[in-house]
């Protein structure tokens, strides 16, 4: 054999090695950005107002939690004053013409907050929680959780809401020319904020750039599986994987595909999916 | 026809007639205690301690919340002291024969505890959550959870527990002779307490006398779903029934079958039923 084909043969066998090795190392196991989120301390933000939802907050914050033991996190519940925050709104117009409600009958969770919208440290993300807490805020033409939001905005890596969190983000401006949700049996009033705003009828969450949406109360768990395994990689084999056994910990089989929206139906949501099942199948995470 | 047999066979059509309407009757709608627990007002306890799991308490608790609207009860957070609890367990082996770990690098979401174990007030039902906390009080001998719910037993009419708080119900006595289940990834630890239990090895929930427990974290909230079902009714039609309308306004479509326990395969649990699809599909309440 000439040395010149040899050659030549020697150079695609080469070449085609290194394309099964590059490929192979992109198929499993974290990027290198995943790997460096998993080292870097991730800043994470939550606000709290009276009547926000508990499992709007607690949902994804069980998820953050578990993982804090194995990826450096911190903290800040931040709100109008630090200390406790309760879960129960104050006197707010439900039914439009109808007079105030007043909810203090209602048995009252509380959570901490630890700093205020004033003294909050610097930021990589931020989750708004929904709750009846939003409707009051905006009755009272109350914009420090917006104003919160604008500030922070362009410094934070990613912006997230869960359930009718979406309306302040869409008060702050933005969710401009952006896709977004919120939870479907309060569509109708969410939808009537902000301006330009891509309202995905169906949708368990929506991702658009560095702004994540999710639909009603638990399904910002859904959404931040999604978004913790897009942010942090997954190992191979998925069964060790620290996110796959911190879901499997908490015993949570997580929607996993976010068109599965069956509430769009049950709320009929205007240009909601009516052609995909209600059901949705669900396993342990890695089986 | 003669008057004897026509009045023979009246009577049999008006048994008959009867039968149907009581059995209909019995069949839809809520049962007199039910409409009874609807408006007596629920006195429901929550312990909490340093270390407990978040969504432990606040899965069921959102649910509990939620329905306060519309049916009346009180709340008692129950700890050592009142004020901020934190979900981080303080330092305790994790692992036999390794020093204890110290856990305060981790965030530290936080409740408010509205009363202590001495000035907790008369309760109906009592719910013992999980986390680490259940594994750091134990080495400790501390005793004061299993002490308190001793001292309230008696006169609840419902114990429950999620994940390894079923360790307390254990070591409080309370589970001789009955049906009990835990979290499944840490069910050789949590099995080793108490006595004479009948340990349920495929369980995402238990239900005994008075005593509902439920496995890890996430199952808290689709055993307080079937217990709210059992202890409140459900109206007729399903989907204007108040308790339906409080989950598909969490949008949780809840796991409705206690035998769908896919994390005893997950977590090689001796005794569990490996036969079972691990799959579990699920759909908004009343759907």
């Amino acid at each position: 054999m000439r040395m010149r084909s040899l050659s030549i043969q020697a150079n695609w066998l080469l070449l085609l090695l290194g394309w099964l090795i590059f490929d192979f190392a992109l198929a499993t196991g974290p990027s290198k950005k995943q790997l460096a989120n998993r080292s870097r301390t991730v800043r994470l933000g939550i606000v709290l107002f009276p009547g926000f939802e508990p499992l709007d907050v607690i949902g994804p914050l069980e998820i953050w939690f578990s993982i804090s033991a194995y990826y450096p996190l911190t903290l800040s519940m931040i709100s109008f004053q630090t200390g406790p925050v309760t879960a129960v709104a104050p006197p707010h117009i439900m039914v439009p013409g109808q007079p105030p409600v007043d909810l203090s009958y209602m048995i009252a969770p509380k959570l901490v907050a630890t700093h205020t919208f004033d003294n909050a440290p610097e930021l990589d993300i931020l989750l708004i929680p929904g709750g009846m807490g939003n409707m009051a805020l905006a009755q009272q033409n109350n914009t420090s959780v917006e104003d919160f939001i604008i500030s922070r905005y362009p410094r934070l890596e990613y912006l997230q809401s869960v359930c009718t969190g979406s309306v302040s983000l869409a008060r702050a401006g933005v969710l401009k020319r952006k896709k977004a949700t919120t939870n479907k049996s309060s569509w109708a009033w969410v939808t009537g904020f902000g301006e330009k705003i891509n309202w995905v009828p169906t949708a368990r969450w929506t991702e658009d750039g560095k702004i994540w949406t999710s639909s009603g109360v638990s399904a910002g768990m859904d959404m931040t599986y999604a978004f913790l395994k897009m942010f942090y990689g997954t190992d191979d084999p998925k069964t060790t994987d620290t996110l796959t056994q911190v879901m499997n910990g908490m015993e949570y089989a997580p929607h996993t595909d976010p068109h599965w929206d069956p509430y769009g139906v049950v709320y009929n949501v205007p240009g909601a999916d009516t052609s995909q099942p209600l059901q949705g199948c669900v396993r342990p995470v890695g089986y």
